[in-house]
């Protein structure tokens, strides 16, 4: 057996930007992918699990977000081959999608959950390990694809308790907003090749319609505004009937559809890949309204983007619209829990041939804070039925206790700490949220009976009550043994 | 938008030693772990999940198994900290209990599930990857603690598919194998620290004994012997009288537990730490006696060793007793699914207090493959109803067809590849196993019908048909619209 070398005693500490979860935590978030997964498969998706590692050369270029380039993921040397952890879980899907193109059914419908890694900068609320819940339709180049996955989505959100009304999905395509900027003469190649960094300070001004308002975009698609710490920020210095353009397409939402339409087809005019885009957006638009997701559940809004690069085609983006109140109190919209669009190219890096894909990804972390912060969803589960330990050479009598109420599929164990002070095994079940304590010392076996300690009653009395009140509403029972269980069943019936 | 530089393709490509896992392999070992979990929760104990990153600091030195050093973990430098992805879930755990100390229950009782990594070679049916599900009580030192252990790792054997009979789970103590081995002289300091390696190997000899049998454990204990390949293994070389003794302890099983605690007094007589052991192993055979686990699922066997190092108590291991076939067509047992035992180091390491632990580890995926190996696993899903496209232009009316399923609670799709080939959409339905399709063209359209297609049926019925049934039979149904749900239902049900 190894003997272990005296050295200084490590430290006790989750890694930087790394977080453990706890009893209801862990429980509410496998609940709510089982949901998922429900939809899902129901929608006809198969699972897929690829594991955590890749190798870097299989991840290839694509940082998950062209805005922070920094970002990066966790990885290393292993056999002279570079691996990292998944940093999403498209890449390893493209890769499964060109590895087993031969077997896959085709169009290859999946989804997957689990775990990524991305290697940033920590901070509030922001891990290097949250979880995904995808689904991706690889093989169809029909929007019907991409009109499906925003049915879904909003069915999904609707099943893990999203009421109708406080998400909006939004619909937009990245052919709308190439040929808008083509039509504004920004992606001729000459241009674009000095003026990069302009264009993409303008894309980024339409993707914050939102938070900085029309004369805000304006500002940044001209010579720039001072931000919320005074600040001047640099803008794209386009010229005034550009800035115009642009701005007119960025507000082209909130109208009814037809209205949309006709000002996304003047905005695209003289761009064909503009126009194919208009198209399809109106497809898409058509098959949710046919279907009956109207505009309380789905809506075109040109001022989505979505930072990925790989984009190709439709995005959308799924955002909850009621306030919640942040860390300091203050009153906020929650923001965006979903996304994803249309990537083309994804396959084709392995293959050389193009391969359509669309798909969604739910930021699951956040969805489940969101439905904290509304008060949605029970904080604190209940735990065990505790049975006490008074004799200690009574252990096999309590585990048959506590193998009688789960046999009845109740939640017990017995107290398996010290038993000296019984003090300590009342704070335990406390502790614990236990629902009932059971009590029997040598006076209840040789009697033949138990004593039930109500838990909840009894701190709310300890709590509420006046002695008097508190004498007169005991919440500890004596029964005989044999009808333990059904006391137990009636207090937790009572409880509930 | 980022532009991606041109490079040779990359390699579609599993990385080394890790695995893809598809459809219903996906599902089979999420309800598996759902299953176990509930059980677990029945028992008491709460969910944890800790981050797939540890510090290397905290995972410390212990290696997974000491029988193959040279296996690790991955790690890699981040921030001038190293950083290791687990390779268990009981290390994560012990630098939760310390870190947590004083808000944590005592004691804490928690169960994890999830991935771990290994750094070693992989080989048939060996990946780097593989998922745990582990039960723990920290701060709990009465052996009650470990009877409860073994009881409940009976009840999810049975949970999830194992018959009765079908497993034993065979119970040690370290402690009692310490005292044999003391008191057969091999573990006085003097002669240990000449001879670590000469223990080493008797200790994997008592190991070995079901493999081996009486005659290759005492060679294994003497001067050695050969093995399959016909290399001579050099054996332990202890004195006739210490082979004796220890071969003694590896055979005291099978015995009737009076017998066996008989002979294990007898051979740990002079060793505190044994005797002590052998009362720990009574205590847990007599509770677990009382509470109905007799020897059909649960037995004391003395040549149970478990690898890790770090056990200092009572251990314990689920074999799973039933013959499957190997690759190669041969008969041989299943063996081990789960094991694990008393730790009480572990946790001392990051604080200096000693902290009693014990816990189980169940390897989901052997469990898993053993389910599939004894056939009591349906392996292939059912894929979802495919409603075909024959029309393009009727995408809004398929669209429709598929979400009056889905509502049903029916898995269902359209169509999402090319149209044109209708056979290309026959052989999709099939390739995903899907139990019906549904056909509707124009004619169709115009008639208000629709074609439904029992594609079980006929895929029986062109199995085993001759032309004269083919005719007689027919699996494709023509209904009105509007009963297109009730006669899908109906040949799911007659299916199923």
């Amino acid at each position: 057996m190894a003997k272990i070398k005296k050295q200084p005693r490590p430290k006790a500490q989750t890694p930087k930007g790394f977080q453990d979860y706890f009893g209801a935590d862990v429980t509410a978030r496998a609940e709510m992918l089982n949901t998922i997964a429900g939809v899902y498969h129901r929608y006809g998706f198969d699972a897929l699990e690829t594991s955590a590692v890749e190798t870097v050369e299989a991840l290839g270029k694509f940082l998950p977000d062209v805005d922070r380039p920094n970002e990066g993921v966790f990885a290393w040397e292993e056999d002279n081959d570079w691996l990292a952890l998944r940093y999403d879980l498209t890449a390893p899907l493209a890769r499964v999608a060109a590895q087993y193109r031969n077997d896959l059914p085709s169009p290859y419908r999946r989804y997957a959950m689990g775990p990524v890694w991305r290697n940033e900068k920590p901070g509030p609320g922001r891990f290097r390990q949250f979880y995904q819940c995808d689904a991706d339709t690889v093989g169809a180049s029909s929007v019907a694809a991409d009109a499906e996955i925003c049915a879904m989505l909003s069915d999904t959100l609707e099943a893990v308790g999203i009421d109708r009304g406080d998400y909006v999905i939004r619909v937009n395509n990245r052919k709308v907003l190439d040929g808008v900027f083509e039509a504004a003469g920004l992606l001729e190649s000459e241009y674009l090749a000095d003026n990069v960094e302009r264009v993409g300070v303008a894309i980024r001004a339409v993707d914050k319609i939102d938070r900085l308002g029309a004369d805000g975009v304006r500002a940044m698609l001209g010579e720039g505004r001072k931000d919320d710490s005074g600040a001047f920020v640099e803008g794209a210095n386009l010229a005034p009937w550009q800035v115009d353009h642009i701005l007119n397409f960025a507000t082209a939402k909130g109208l009814d559809s037809a209205e949309t339409f006709a000002r996304l087809r003047e905005l695209v005019k003289g761009s064909q890949l503009g126009e194919e885009g208009v198209v399809e957006l109106e497809t898409i638009a058509a098959l949710l309204d046919a279907q009956g997701y109207g505009p309380d559940r789905i809506i075109i809004d040109p001022s989505v983007v979505r930072g990925l690069g790989y984009y190709t085609g439709p995005v959308y983006e799924a955002e909850l619209t009621f306030e919640v109140t942040d860390e300091k109190g203050r009153p906020r919209n929650f923001g965006s829990v979903a996304g994803g669009g249309r990537y083309d190219d994804l396959v084709k890096r392995f293959t050389g041939q193009e391969v359509p894909a669309t798909g969604v990804s739910i930021g699951v972390d956040r969805l489940l804070a969101a439905l904290r912060a509304k008060g949605g969803m029970d904080q604190t589960a209940v735990g065990p039925v505790v049975v006490t330990v008074m004799d200690r050479d009574r252990m096999s009598d309590y585990q048959t206790m506590v193998a009688e109420l789960r046999n009845a599929g109740i939640r017990a164990e017995v107290y398996l700490g010290n038993p000296k002070n019984f003090g300590n095994q009342l704070k335990y079940a406390d502790k614990r949220h236990s629902p009932v304590a059971i009590i029997a010392g040598s006076d209840e076996f040789d009697k033949g009976i138990v004593q039930i300690k109500d838990l909840i009653l009894g701190a709310e009395i300890a709590k509420n009550a006046t002695l008097e009140e508190w004498k007169d509403r005991p919440s500890q029972y004596e029964v005989p043994r044999d009808q333990m269980l059904a006391k137990v069943r009636e207090i937790l019936d009572t409880q509930s």
